[in-house]
């Protein structure tokens, strides 16, 4: 039977997640995976877990297990609103900080809409901007300390409206940097120059582990920004639940439409949740993991710098869970991938997270989720595998120069 | 701010649901609810959870806490995969069953398409199709058996394709109707002969209190139906869990959404209720939920019975959570409801569950929620409205008619 008929006009626009089409086809367990962005197992509260189950099922009960509001559960959203100096009126509960994106997307895009974002862009991001075929533009505010010089790329035509700007400020899911304050300003300036939205997707904000936090962008514009928060790196993700802080105006519609989706957020984790951030436990346990992460990225640091070879840079991110490597121009990691898992490491490839699908000399790679002991033999076999296709492209240049050459001479 | 220009052309079509905005505006517990569609907290196995919880967490440790594959974790898939005779291939697990409705309109629906749903239907379908901007139209063969030939509706102009045909065969929310095998064949053979899908929305199909169990359309069809199933009323809805049984290239599609959506549904909610229904404790627990519904609905039917005035009838469902009334022509649930909230009980208009808002002399009573004290108070009290508002509408129809006479004297 053939099905393709049945389709909305968006399916030829969803974007399969390459991550996720690796954990679908590896045993990732088998390899020395750098892949994923999963937060490590370590600094999930697994002995908290039934102690706070049985405070939530001994105040709550049978209310714990039923239907909520579809803002998600009072207690959740005060503890939130408490932590971050807001209104409770202005937090919503998403069932992940992915639907947060996913409703963001629904709310406000038309197929033909541009959303501007940094490039390289967060995958799930990229995916949900698509699947609405809105058009996802390079701003061009964060490469401004390179160019000494931000501006807002001028591609954009009259006929498709800047709808909102998506930014991950801190720690960026894939590049690992940080926007300054300056970079922080300039996003706003264009947003209001534009008189567009920002979402500002904030997974890792509480994972730093050098440096000084910077302002956030919701309180540079809080009345144009809609800020996503996760409990995914901060309790587990397990629960699937994060939140959204913005204008009571949108949080409105996104409310509604919340209903569509899927009526309420997870009861019973909300609950759980609410007593682990209201608690104080969630911050005893974000402590422990900062001191983990630190550890981690400090090690891949070292490492990197141990054994990849020259021409070879990479991010020293200030917190979050991912590096960004960056190979000699001639350098395919696309091609190089399939080499990587045969011999047993596992990455993602940089030019996923391009719109355009270039940079392919880059790649992410994540410190937060591999054992430690992996990480050595990891990065030790990733470097042999640079080093070697550096030497073939090398070799292939030279046979290059050497062809170019000859015909010069022959044609001399 | 004017926030109305960042919105999507969707938006408009946003519909909030009167159910849900009773909830948010009247502290349901102060008064007699027949609105909601919450199953009685006694069904929930609370006692159960503890125990639930340190298995899940005893067996799986960290990994109950960690992302999970956007199919669902292969566990939970088995088990519904068992229960109904499918291949696991052909489950989806989804969180909650709405988003299952939502999902497949979002991968089969744009705007101007048109479902076919029977009428009275389910809101929060009719959100979610509405939202997409589909049209949603009646299907006739549900009102066969009264009409004594089963057709499709003809208004379907040729450019508005019919996406697929969305029905609840079992223990209808809001009818409470069931569908007979020759109404499930008509269903089938429409959408055989439109060539079009079938969404069977099963959320109630194991609540059944009296008569037999009839063929699932899926069984029927299995070649274009998406059954969708949930926990919400099997295990419980705080868990926010539901499935997609359905042919794999349907389901393949729906897997590359819901990566957008979500990443993947609750993991440690999942491992619950798989160990729940795997175990055997679902049909245990089942049993008596059974046994509790079927006597509240013995009790509402009979309470309806006792104190409903003569020209009120009501459907007498074999399962599901509730009732549907249906009042003299000359009366509207729809003016009476503030005067219900006021004098202390609440039901749902049935017009709202109108694509076109009408049948305004109907409502939807739900028997499952409502403590079984407060149920003769409640239903006595809506008898006593309805008898007043019957006599009011006879005072203005007899005033009326008095007023006709004395044209008629005049005129003579």
């Amino acid at each position: 039977m053939d099905y393709s008929k049945y389709f909305s006009a968006d399916v030829p626009s969803f974007l399969r997640s390459p991550v996720r089409e690796i954990f679908r086809k590896v045993d990732l367990s088998a390899i020395c995976s750098f892949a994923g962005g999963y937060p490590a197992a370590v600094t999930f509260p697994l002995a908290d877990i039934p102690g706070l189950a049985e405070k939530v099922l001994g105040r709550y009960g049978t209310k714990a297990l039923q239907y909520g509001a579809t803002q998600g559960v009072p207690e959740l959203r005060e503890v939130i609103a408490k932590r971050y100096g807001v209104p409770v009126s202005q937090v919503q509960i998403t069932t992940s900080s992915q639907q947060g994106i996913d409703v963001c997307s629904r709310v406000f895009l038309d197929p033909g809409d541009v959303v501007l974002a940094e490039n390289p862009v967060y995958l799930g991001a990229l995916q949900s901007f698509r699947a609405y075929r809105a058009r996802v533009q390079e701003i061009s505010a964060v490469s401004a300390r390179h160019s000494e010089h931000a501006s807002c790329h001028s591609e954009r035509s009259e006929e498709s409206p800047v709808k909102f700007i998506y930014v991950i400020p801190d720690f960026n899911n894939p590049s690992g940097k940080t926007m300054t304050l300056q970079e922080r300003q300039e996003i706003v300036r264009i947003a209001r120059e534009l008189d567009c939205l920002i979402v500002e997707d904030s997974p890792y904000r509480e994972l730093r582990y050098s440096g000084e936090p910077v302002t956030t962008i919701r309180e540079l514009a809080p009345e144009r920004t809609l800020q996503l928060g996760s409990f995914s790196k901060i309790f587990a993700p397990g629960f699937r639940l994060g939140w959204i802080i913005g204008p009571e105006e949108l949080l409105e519609q996104i409310y509604i439409c919340k209903q569509c989706l899927d009526l309420c957020p997870p009861v019973f984790d909300q609950y759980l949740a609410a007593e682990f951030m209201g608690s104080g436990m969630l911050d005893a346990n974000l402590q422990k993991s900062i001191a983990e992460y630190r550890r981690r990225r400090d090690l891949m640091v070292s490492l990197l710098e141990k054994y990849m070879p020259a021409g070879v840079s990479w991010t020293d991110p200030e917190g979050g869970l991912f590096l960004w490597l960056t190979l000699p121009p001639a350098l395919d990691t696309v091609a190089l991938y399939d080499k990587a898992l045969s011999a047993g490491v596992a990455y993602v490839a940089g030019s996923f997270f391009y719109t355009d699908g270039s940079h392919r000399n880059t790649m992410r790679l994540n410190f937060s989720f591999v054992d430690e002991a992996k990480m050595e033999p990891g990065i030790k076999l990733l470097a042999a595998l640079v080093r070697e296709a550096a030497a073939a492209a090398d070799a292939t240049a030279d046979a290059t120069a050497d062809a170019a050459a000859a015909a010069a001479e022959g044609g001399r």
